[in-house]
């Protein structure tokens, strides 16, 4: 079972919390402790083989903490998600089929698309697929209507699996620090339209993807995982995408492992991420 | 014996250089031939056992290629660079350490520097080392003796192995596609003064390095190579900049390499890089 | 359109190829070459844009190369597989949603499996599940029921997708360089019963797996990818079960992309492979 | 300050341990813990900002732990190494300039060779050479000999630089855990003699490298880095072996900068590193 802290530094609070649990019978089997000296901020994560009290536990340390101290004691023990997608394939598809097989660590809701090309690919899985175009529609009547599917599926995270819209502060706001994005990224940077397009004519030797938390910046959030792939002259545009896409699946996935595991902590715009 | 051959594209173009090979009696060990279809360019390297009469050859390939064509039978056999550092030692150290044993495919003929710390490893290898401070001069002035100290080497390549001086267009011009720079880079790029601090407020989990010839615009130049390191919160500050350390040694050793076995083509701002 | 050729090496081969090529009006726009000097092997893999006359130019090029070339003009336009597997998912689901996607690069007629576990997903994607036991069967009569399933697909490739039966060398012989498998293997390797668990107790900080041709020894073919992964001592079996299926995975896309875009040539137990 | 723990595991070890430095007023900078539960052992490395009286916690510290416990607060400060080393140049070269700019961790005492081929680089440095021989000897007199050159230096750690020698277990007992080695690697494996060859005919993609401590079998100690390095057909034994070479190199750097901040915890035959 896992226990999550966050909470300013002091001194003292790793024997605080351990008292705690030794006291209650409880044995650490893993535990990572982080201070970031610049910010006073600590984190743990802690690993106890089971806590037949998780709701006295999460209170008992609380109680020894600083006051903004936040503690979750298996939080979230089955995780629920919403998957947002556009017509690209590739992230949804690893995503389902490590559902369908118990691996992802969380349990897929529905999938919610701006085009139907994803619908059949999702329900060979059995898993809803909601259309919800954006197509002659206000961002705020289009994301009202995105809202009123997710809702009723009170999802844990939001994954946008390269889903090709941007959303409102506003929207982002109902979900804090629930939405993880795939980003591609590239060495040297290209922001802009057609990024490969662009990294083609630069000659780039690799090309990344960077899974994050969206913020209201859209790809300026908390990084979880960036992983990159050497490409060469040979590449021509296709080959390029699908090497980034290969990268971005594999990102992607990784960052839903670390963050269902409960191993993300965010704090100022980044992250610790025990692995 | 390399040959290295750019021209622009067109039919029959291998045929007819492998046929003036085969007509002199040489065997092809190993060809590499690249077409960039959108530009229509085209680029080889061939290696050929040995070769008796490289001029000979190097005309009869040239009459039978384009007008533009760029042909070379065993460029720059032994080549000459000239390094240029300031007070970093980690780039400069494995350049000399390389130059010693003879494994880098060049040889120094001395170090520049516009800081004297990196004077004594260098005379350490009986290479020269000449201080060219850059303090109190216009840029005028310091690119001149800089110039003045080069130029009697004749060197092949310049080698700027974490030299943090910006140099001129007109410097620059001088010694077109022969500068060599390594410079660091990230996911996402960060530009401005303090890129690690800016890269450990942003939480990347990858740090990179980019080596590349330079032109006008200082780290924009053709990239040879680029390589990445993977990074985690637990790094402060100095690590970062530990880690981004090793990961520009290695870069620029590897692009050194490339550069020093003919396998590098440069057009339009981007490469051909024949690995 | 691709051709690729493999003979005994000799003075002169590119140039009687590319004038073939050049005299029939075809221009290269990429080439690879490869000669092995000690072997004294020669390949080549040649894409040009397209070609009219395939068989004819197939001829003319092979009447110019030595007695033992093998010559083919656009070899196996639409390759067809059979995949066998036991009761692993991950490589089955990534190759199923490659197909069903059309990026596979070849046709998934069939899967057969020895246990019943990954039927429905199989079935899922329309496509069909033979299940052959193994049990209660001699190795011959297994053998001979698994060959009467995969005759009448006539596959190019049989790709063995985590199939955990040793196959015989009189079946092996029968799909001679035509059977593709993925095996873990790690650094320093481990044969026997059970290599995740003495790669656990061994504490090794890299995980593998080796893409290859099944030859009469079955983890012991001509290599055409390996891919490596890092691991540490907070994994438990589980975990490096887990980080090995991902790297499994990769490591099989990667063989199979490979040699369905005809890249990899086999020799003397070892392969070129054209990137 | 860096204090290592090892003992075997119980209930509220973290907590005993986290009282002694709160109650002696000490901020934990920064924790890393480790359980082997299958082995029932406890691993911990705390940073603390500094310690005023380090026997003192180290006794306290003790008191509070199973009977077992190896407790070390700031162990070997300034550690000392002496290299050992045959022909090769590689790993030594980075050794010694690393030393010579004070970013080893650890203090260069002596290159001992057993071919005075190193002698010149490690002079440069002003690092003492000694060449010790082991022809026309027995392994007894040769071991005594290295022995009565090593101990005068009284060195924490011998390195083995690419040593080509085995030593006897008798040698190898009197430095327990205190000689670290970098050794090539393979996927698949090969050991006898002339790896590099075996490799090339085997047509790997993938070489590594493994930087371990050594026990009684040579190649077989507890491992701390591993490294690998992608290959293709193009390379010949001399480009093998140019690879391994770098990958060797970044391989025991990483491992003694692991070593040196102690990092790495032995048990087993195996290793905890806290990177």
């Amino acid at each position: 079972m896992v226990i999550v802290i966050q909470c300013k530094d002091g001194v003292g609070l790793v024997a605080a919390i351990s008292s705690v649990l030794a006291n209650a019978g409880y044995n650490i089997v893993s535990m990572r402790e982080h201070v970031d000296l610049e910010e006073n901020k600590f984190f743990a994560r802690i690993v106890v083989a089971e806590i037949s009290d998780p709701q006295n536990i999460e209170k008992a340390i609380t109680k020894v903490l600083p006051a903004d101290a936040i503690v979750k004691v298996n939080p979230l023990p089955e995780k629920k998600i919403v998957v947002l997608v556009t017509k690209e394939h590739h992230c949804l598809s690893d995503i389902l089929t490590r559902n369908h097989f118990k691996t992802l660590g969380a349990s897929v809701q529905c999938v919610i698309g701006n085009h139907p090309d994803l619908k059949s690919i999702t329900e060979r899985f059995e898993i809803p697929f909601h259309l919800v175009s954006h197509e002659n529609k206000s961002r705020e009547s289009y994301e009202a209507e995105l809202m009123a599917k997710i809702v009723p599926y009170n999802p844990d995270y939001l994954i946008l699996a390269k889903f090709m819209r941007v959303l409102s502060p506003e929207f982002i706001g109902s979900f804090k620090l629930k939405i993880i994005n795939i980003h591609h990224s590239f060495l040297p940077a290209f922001s802009g339209a057609n990024p490969y397009r662009q990294a083609l004519k630069r000659g780039v030797k690799i090309i990344g993807a960077t899974a994050h938390f969206v913020t209201d910046d859209l790809d300026e959030g908390p990084i979880i995982t960036q992983k990159t792939i050497s490409v060469n002259h040979s590449y021509i545009l296709s080959d390029l995408i699908r090497a980034g896409r290969e990268n971005e699946t594999s990102a992607l996935a990784k960052a839903m492992q670390l963050v269902f595991e409960d191993r993300v902590f965010v704090y100022n715009n980044k992250t610790v991420v025990f692995e």
